[in-house]
């Protein structure tokens, strides 16, 4: 997730245009600070639209998360035109991006605020949880494809994912909790060198 | 941070008897659910005491943190009376477990939520910013060490303590965020395949 994914900045439907209000709202306000009045500034359209549909603001922002899975799942592409070492720099450039615009940091806090909520709310685990899986299964999906091609060793797809959706998650975590720009770079250079010596096939390559 | 810090778990002054009553009512309510009140539960001492020192809970959690990093650095073997690696082994067995108990989950659960309040508040920032360091400093310490003894290939320290510490972060955040005990278990194989392959001095080694 880079800068205002695509299918927020032109809402075709009502649910679009809510969706597009959350997603301002929160890289704005972030989660502690947002309400639904605060949506309704970003809101195009007629504001009870927005207290018919969702009674409060968690109930409006896991339909949000909900909303952002299906519109990353729709845009993954499927096929695999390019190799599958390109489809992870792909993944960890989007990810672990050097830097970040005041709205990518805003909304990267938001997340680090809303996946918190999943600490003690089942509703938000549920949902974080729906959300590891497309993503692991994704990481999955790339690094299976490298082994088949042979552009991977014979590494074990599992682990592979749970440890970058690790390392990615504590990155972005860090970098608005205390950490800064060097702290995800340091840790690209790191993943980088574990991809080459650990997944990669050639000198070496895993046993 | 394994099991209840011994430090709490024999209070020899009332500051530190606020403590262990703020981390035992953080394992139990977390952050959102914490009030001054439940923490006043698990106080032995006149709660008076409490409203006395603190004026609202992000005052009093605020403490805890610097408390609980005082205590960190304070325990921290200066000395290296095991090697480099053994020590690297020693800090992600306590940080990655293979399982964690109810009172664990609770507060790992807990750091969570007030890593995500750094996302909105300056103060809770500053705090999160001074425990990495910390952290960061421990880490680069050991990789220094390795290095300096022949242990550890010439990788920079920098580097390897910023990645570690995002995996460690992403890997606890996941676990109460909607991953599983597997997810960690996962991460800590490539882990030590990453210490394998491009941190430990020998076959190959890092450029």
């Amino acid at each position: 997730m880079g800068e205002t994914p695509p299918f927020l900045a032109d809402p075709e439907s009502t649910r679009e245009s809510i969706m597009r209000a959350t997603y301002l709202a929160l890289c704005e306000h972030g989660y502690a600070g947002l309400t639904i009045q605060r949506i309704g500034e970003s809101f195009e359209k007629s504001k009870s639209l927005l207290y018919h549909h969702y009674d409060d603001k968690d109930e409006l922002l896991l339909a949000f998360l909900q909303f952002m899975l299906e519109q990353h799942e729709a845009s993954v592409p499927k096929g695999a035109e390019e190799g599958a070492a390109e489809r992870l720099d792909t993944v960890l450039d989007a990810m672990l991006p050097p830097s970040l615009s005041d709205e990518h940091e805003g909304f990267t806090a938001a997340m680090v605020e809303l996946r918190a909520q999943a600490a003690n709310d089942e509703r938000y685990r549920e949902q974080f949880a729906e959300h590891d899986r497309a993503f692991h299964e994704q990481l999955v999906a790339v690094v299976e494809d490298g082994i088949e091609d042979g552009t991977f060793a014979d590494v074990d797809p599992e682990s592979v994912a749970q440890f970058l959706s690790s390392v990615i998650n504590g990155a972005m975590t860090r970098r608005v909790s205390g950490g800064d720009d060097d702290a995800v770079t340091a840790t690209r250079t790191e993943v980088d060198a574990y991809l080459d010596r650990v997944v990669r096939a050639g000198d070496g390559g895993a046993a």
